[in-house]
């Protein structure tokens, strides 16, 4: 059976970057990864976005993306869903390539949220739950999440303190990626002290407000050598979904979804959590980054701080995790992030990873979360040798 | 090699239905297609829309139908396409199919468009187009196919009663179709004497604005009749995209990428135009239901009209078109119609159309167009035996 690798990456800054639009923040990011692969002939585009229909009213982002890359001609699909769009659409294409009707594939991610007020972006996020049932509550998303660091911390007696470790973590790393949008080492007093968001939840617990866009270039494994000297295959490629709303969930501190599309995309790699060398979860919140790493398998519930604490997660401990700064740190243009992610991933395995390179990793995971779990893509990548 | 085969379908009726929200109305198609295949499980659900983000403030439609229609857990994916996103989410879903990775998968396409005011869905509609270029000059969706009509009719000296014929068309052939928006017989005459849209655009050459949803459930050929005694094989599935602005092209008066994707659709089922028995086009406008039957090579250039006047697309002609009143009668709910003309296609080649029904026919193509020729996806159906 075919599978498929990836042989080419791309990303611009995160940034308020108010000098390009979405089209030309796309292409900057899809320029770079095809110069990356050196390929000339792409048969088709996926490109992940949530929130242009709603920000930019801007839809047919395939089109769009195609004729500003002057690719015009092959078949172009905007895949959306949440904050998770990059990774879903990465899985989309996957499966393009496994269909066996397409060689070199591109996925393009991109979002454009400065510019907006906060009020505008606010909105445009709550896109992500039942805007009928609840967004029509007024109940932000960061409201949501709120409730649910509230949850967890009650649950199984975890301190702000303990929390707010991972975006020291995600700061700590971001030093050292050149296009990573806070470039700022900070200490757990620091998140503490910064202004109340949604109580609990600080505004150094919160992603920010960014714009940016990543780009892959994939390519059957049977065919990638060609194009590389290391490529590195997606031996695993799953999504899974849940109840669109938290109000449905039996428990909130842990996301089904996650455990689901990483025990898929786990078994066709034919691995366990132990050989993940390097890790990239989906932190738009403290709380989201400790519950990933006990969903995905790598602390038991109600724990996942201690790995922190302990050092694991950092990039010289046994589990690197946001190497690059993750969502907190190098950024989170919602829709992209997931394609951030695996291009992330593809330079820690191929050694291309500058000052933020992590040593001798040869596996990496990357979970994507849209919306409050409602979707997740998780995706498996392996070193060719 | 695997191919994919319909194996049910569903539709609402297209009006203005403002007793159902968007996930109700996708769930009334889902339902529909799930039963009428016949299935239990779903292995992934493929959503085509393209407004949604833009009047309802709403995305995330994978987790939000996954969950309306208690199958949250299951893989889902939002394609968009413009008004071709139901079409584009078809052959994202034969993709998934052929990848061998899934088997029972369903298609549903939804898009709510009545409840608001005519600006605000005029403005919803230019999102097809390049925002910051073409939007931002004020020119409507309607006035850039007032454009090409009128480069239409001047370049092959075709009159506008000569085209008017393709809504006659429509509309008698949506009589006999209980779920058509417009069930009305009009005459050529009618539509010169409607109100001026855009000149030379009358009321009675535009679709309408409509709600609706329709759905498929697709899986592999080999065990499609498992489940129906009347499978239909997806023999051809093809996707091609084209600048996303109608000032980029050297000729208005033609798709190339309907012609591109037809070429495709039809080279992988090994036929040719004049084995198709009955056709699905996309008169979004009078003038794309010639210019379709011109580029999928049904007639030459500029001589579109001359088969609709002698009667050949007609229900008892050689090439029966739009046979349930096509974009413009049944009704254009614009990022599901894609959808609906292959579930049409499909109640055809299984003799299931009812008062619509045309006779022997076991090949059909469907065509649906997103913005102004951007993106276009062409299905070639056919009866299995």
């Amino acid at each position: 059976m075919r599978s498929a690798a990836v042989i080419g990456v791309g990303m611009t800054s995160v940034a308020s970057r108010s000098d390009k639009n979405l089209a030309e923040l796309f292409v900057e990011a899809a320029k770079e990864a095809i110069d990356n692969a050196g390929v000339d002939k792409i048969d088709s585009i996926y490109v992940g976005n949530m929130m242009s229909g709603f920000l930019q009213n801007q839809e047919h982002l395939g089109a769009l993306m195609a004729t500003a890359l002057g690719k015009e001609g092959v078949p172009t699909y905007k895949v959306e869903g949440a904050c998770a769009s990059g990774g879903v659409a990465t899985n989309a294409a996957v499966k393009a390539l496994l269909s066996g009707l397409e060689d070199v594939v591109l996925v393009g991610a991109v979002e454009k949220m400065s510019g907006y007020t906060t009020p505008e972006v606010t909105a445009g996020l709550m896109m992500a739950e039942d805007r009928l049932k609840v967004a029509s509550t007024g109940v932000t998303f960061v409201g949501l999440n709120a409730m649910i660091a509230r949850e967890y911390m009650h649950k199984y007696n975890v301190t702000h303190e303990a929390l707010a470790e991972f975006p020291v973590l995600c700061h700590e790393n971001a030093f050292d990626n050149p296009r990573a949008q806070f470039r700022k080492r900070i200490t757990v007093q620091d998140v503490l002290q910064s202004p109340s968001v949604a109580d609990p939840l600080r505004l150094l617990d919160c992603s920010g407000i960014g714009d940016g866009a990543a780009a892959l270039i994939l390519a059957p494994t049977r065919i990638a050598k060609k194009f590389t000297d290391s490529p590195v295959e997606i031996t695993g490629s799953a999504v899974s979904s849940d109840t669109v709303s938290l109000y449905q969930r039996v428990d909130i501190t842990t996301f089904e979804a996650s455990r689901r599309a990483a025990k898929r995309a786990c078994e066709s790699s034919r691995i366990t959590p132990e050989d993940i060398d390097v890790l990239e979860v989906h932190d738009a919140f403290s709380v989201l980054g400790i519950m990933a790493l006990e969903d995905l398998g790598f602390a038991m519930k109600g724990t996942g701080t201690k790995i922190v604490r302990e050092g694991q997660c950092s990039r010289d401990g046994r589990l690197p995790t946001n190497t690059f700064g993750g969502l907190k740190a190098r950024g989170h243009p919602v829709g992209a992030s997931g394609v951030y992610q695996i291009a992330e991933l593809t330079l820690q395995l191929t050694n291309a990873a500058g000052k933020c390179q992590v040593s001798g990793a040869e596996t990496g995971l990357a979970q994507s979360v849209g919306g409050i779990g409602g979707t997740i893509a998780v995706h498996v990548l392996q070193r060719m040798d």
